[in-house]
């Protein structure tokens, strides 16, 4: 404990009820000590820093006003709660954030009753907030009891559309909710929009509020008997606010901005909203990601996700990486195709740096589209380019993908539009964990009709998928590739575009045949290192694409092995359940064909490293080894006989 | 054509160009003559009526002062398209409108090059025009060249998060855009929310402009030169409207509201527009949906969708149906279980009647909500109803479920919390096609952990699936039902609670077992009856549970049988590769059982009667009873072996 911060106040919070104890210059003290224990937890553990920064001040105001966990206290994608996590009873484990059977990096329902609606996507808060509200207004009475419902959203995430429809709804059923639009100016990367603009000029043209104007404009919540007087209040405050007309003409109630890092105007107002509050009310609070902790603050990302790092210098201890990552292969190919063709050009939705199109940006700025958190608008925004002759890549996040999915469908794929999606952080990534995983985009493509599925094995077969993407102009096609570092291989100056439907043979064995799909390819080779000393010398094959198969190759895989196994990233109803119905149809299975298909397990997996995940996947190099001699009728201790 | 209205002036209106010989007086002779021939078609056809008769007026002023196709015109919906179509060289067939091989009932790129981007779920168009303006100032060069962009959007389309995400990232990029807000205050059903209030205070409490005033005001969209005069003109407008700040906020410049049926307001202003926007332009115009037929003008729905009627009269032409429709079964089974249990509610995106919850909402008015075309805070509405102790229905067509995919994924499958999804409209649904089809949610919905998933084979089993649902809270639940009537089977008192994960058996037999997952049991009885004529008698059982699979009833048919053939309403990787995955696991393709899975066709199905769209997908009765010859290797004529 010696490098740890003092925080005498801090140590007698177990629960927030601890907090009502103390005075508000007190709540102070215990704001600024959670900041220190804050910066010291996740300089052990990495995580997302600056964002649980920026709302310290605003989580000791929330927990020491209201009583969690009777009200419910939402937080948007919540990778701001890690202060909130440590004044809710996890203290004690805040430093195995984001590890093995440690804590979660988000908000998570099975973790604490403190958290009554997990999140990690964006911009979900407001609905769930919503749910609460109208469940206690209904009498619903769960667990605790019913309270408030307050939903804490940043500025990026509000610029969703998803919030726009609960506050939609919200304005239209009036009942009492409180949303807090914790505006730092800052998603993951700044954000873009008009929304945006819109939010700057609030604050950007009229200082904050000074703490007593503001207890005064309170008066616009006074409950109905004193309707009159708050319709002037409501006209006072107006004139003291720049605007907030467009949350107003939603049907909220608008108060701000506030400085959110100054306890003299959060307690007050807060205390007042919960005092008075009848319909939704929207309170604008004005913070800084990184708050406090000047590496941060100082760093462009405003210390968004860091590493585990030294508390004095801001330095962070990142590992050396032999092999570039997925990410940047992509970004590169795509900056060398663009070179080459003024058609090429892309959208990412509030993803520029975690997608590798920082790269496009910077070199092509003209081609390059931030939409921010709007993956439904994005790609059918990518479907508008295609259609105007331009060759789109859409590139996002497998796990985000499914914002957009029926857009893909609908507006992409039922017209045959050439757009190139690149699906990054495919299958199992990491400390995000269940919410992150890339399980379910080769099910959920590969069944649509006229779309093209590949997926890659190392960064050198990313590098002709892009190649070949870039060339696809028949219809929409799709390439999806994982989280993290290449596996090293030589790459080429440029990608060669595929031929569309084709595998390719890896090594030549006989009785079993491996066709894999994806990044398992070197487990698969690592696995069939310790078969060939068992003397099993298995058939290997990449299939490159889910759609359209191989059928050449896979029937003649049939033909010739006594058994065929597939194995991908994903979930079942992908790659080898298409597999299995080109069997099935062609009758491979009605002369014994010992056929497995290795998928993802029927389960969300908690946040690990992504090799310990694949493990608990039964997907790794032992898994596979395991599942071959099975399907040969080969003994191994320890293992059921299917 | 005796019975067809006399339509001189239309009938020198080929294509879009021939609308420039006419003068403004002329044009209202064409929007005259134009609404009745819109009426005289869908009269003979059946299809969406109000919707187009609401926009007469505004086609006509779009075509005459545009240049389509080089000038893309993007319908949102698109079923408001007739008209459109009239003028856009597809006279001669509007009276095959959403017939097998007949005109789509929407607009469609591989129709007419006038429909530059098809549509028919909500809010897209907005994306796809920005996709156009951007293509076309990045020197895209498709097909016509590329001009205008002009997306016409409804008020419930409106209010979608996906037409604000395109807004918000429109108003940003600041690229000449014309977004016709066509605001007929009905979406299918009376639009709700705060936005929509909010548009009726822009038109409700003040007068249209007259003509002068708003062309004087289109001088606020003088190119920058004129800058300080535009700028006067812009205040000067704001003078002589409500407001239209929401969109003057996201970066828009606002012109409304117009009188949409006022040719002597609508040519000048869109030729203003035409002649001088530079950024991003919002024009509100004011409509009435089933404008200038009376029948649709009284009606409830404002002739929404009609059957073929008699134009003097309005009097739809309707079969007789037999049996009750799946989706009056599922409203009349939630009131009962709603009246006997005050946790049960409801939750519907723009869809009461067509998900049979006006009768939820008539009545238990408190429990049920209709949250607007909203699909992505629908769903996790529901969950935060869930999460507040309440046993919600998030009742959605399969199709528009797709919107609220990651939804269903992050909060409700990943929490397990116990949504119950009504997924109506599985499957192919007929007249309105590929776009509405539910051919994918076995496969999105069964590979989630821990969801269950249903499918009904009859109106009974329907029945009892909403009684399983509501008694099940352990987690997530979803049941699926086609469109259209009943099979008229007897009706039970109340639905049973189903044993979760058990099917049933409908008729022992030997060899082959059908195992059937949805409404083509009774396509399958009908086959067995065919087959018992040649001496072949299956066994067939009904599924009921695509997730968690009745493992003991599947391994005992696979065991029992030669063969085992699955039958589902859904593309691959649904319930058919399921039940290959347990069978492959278990080890019982290795003995040499012949499976088979029978789903829906790797194509797009244009509309036609879902019957004829069941023999195009190989889905009937002829068809299974071929594949069981089939796979018992029985010769066919004109049938290949596998």
């Amino acid at each position: 404990m010696s490098d740890r911060p003092d925080t005498p106040l801090l140590d007698k919070v177990q629960v927030p009820a601890d907090l009502k104890q103390f005075s508000d210059a007190e709540l102070r003290q215990v704001a600024h000590e959670l900041r220190s224990e804050t910066i010291s937890a996740v300089s052990e553990t990495g995580g997302h820093l600056g964002a649980g920064l920026g709302v310290v001040e605003l989580t000791v105001a929330l927990h020491a006003i209201w009583d969690a966990p009777k009200d419910r206290i939402i937080w948007d994608v919540s990778h701001q709660s890690y202060p909130h996590k440590i004044l809710t009873g996890r203290r004690d484990r805040i430093r195995t954030l984001r590890q093995k059977d440690g804590l979660s990096g988000f908000t998570k329902r099975s973790e604490s009753p403190y958290d009554p609606f997990g999140a990690a996507h964006s911009s979900t808060s407001i609905s769930a907030a919503l749910g609460f509200a109208v469940a206690r207004d209904l009498g619903g009475a769960p667990d605790h009891g019913l309270g408030d419902a307050i939903a804490v959203i940043g500025d990026g995430a509000m610029s969703a559309g998803m919030a726009f429809e609960a506050m939609n709804n919200a304005g239209h059923l009036n009942k009492r909710l409180i949303v807090i639009l914790n505006d730092n100016d800052m998603s993951i990367a700044p954000p873009v929009g008009a929304l945006s603009k819109y939010l700057s000029r609030l604050y950007g043209e009229a200082p904050f509020h000074d703490l007593k104007a503001a207890a005064k404009g309170m008066a616009s919540l006074l409950p109905p008997p004193f309707q009159e007087g708050a319709k002037r209040a409501k006209e006072m405050l107006k004139s003291m606010t720049v605007g907030g007309t467009l949350f107003e003409e939603l049907g909220f109630s608008y108060i701000g901005p506030l400085d959110g890092h100054d306890m003299s105007q959060l307690l007050p107002v807060l205390r007042t909203v919960k005092a008075r509050a009848t319909g939704p009310v929207l309170i604008h609070v004005v913070t800084k990601k990184g708050k406090g902790y000047g590496p941060a603050e100082r760093a462009d990302d405003k210390g968004h996700a860091t590493a585990k790092f030294d508390v004095i210098s801001g330095k962070q201890h990142k590992a050396p990486s032999n092999a570039p990552s997925y990410t940047s292969v992509f970004g590169k190919e795509l900056v060398r195709l663009a070179a080459v063709d003024p058609r090429v050009c892309a959208v990412t939705a509030a993803m520029p740096d975690g997608t590798g199109l920082n790269l496009m940006a910077e070199r092509y700025p003209s081609r390059c589209f931030d939409v921010g958190i709007a993956e439904q608008h994005g790609v059918t925004f990518a479907a508008g380019l295609a259609a105007g002759g331009l060759r789109p890549f859409c590139a996002m996040y497998s796990t985000f993908l499914q914002r957009g999915y029926d857009q893909v469908v609908h507006d992409v794929a039922i017209q045959r539009l050439p757009v190139r999606f690149a699906i990054d952080r495919a299958g199992l990534v990491g400390a995000d964990g269940a919410t992150h995983a890339g399980s379910f985009d080769i099910a959920f493509m590969a069944n649509l009709p006229g779309m093209v599925v590949m997926a890659a094995a190392d960064e050198a077969e990313l590098m002709h998928m892009v190649a070949t993407a870039a060339a696809h102009d028949e219809g929409p096609i799709a390439f999806r590739y994982p989280r993290g570092e290449g596996v090293g291989v030589e790459l080429p100056e440029a990608g060669e575009v595929l031929e569309i439907g084709k595998g390719r043979m890896i090594r030549t064995g006989k009785r079993v045949a491996i066709l894999s799909f994806g990044t398992r390819l070197s487990e698969v080779l690592t696995a069939c290192e310790a078969l060939e000393a068992r003397g099993i010398s298995p058939t290997v094959a990449d299939a490159r694409f889910a759609k359209p198969l191989d059928r050449d190759l896979i029937l003649q895989l049939a033909e010739d092995h006594e058994a065929l196994i597939t194995i991908e990233e994903g979930a079942v109803g992908g790659f080898g359940s298409h597999v299995a119905q080109l069997l099935s149809e062609e009758g491979a299975f009605d002369t014994g064909l010992r056929f497995r298909s290795m998928v993802l397990p029927d389960t969300f997996i908690d946040q690990s490293s992504p090799a310990d995940m694949y493990a608990t996947a039964g997907l790794n190099a032992e898994d596979i080894e395991a599942k071959v001699l099975d399907v040969l009728g080969v003994a191994q201790v320890g293992k059921r006989k299917a």
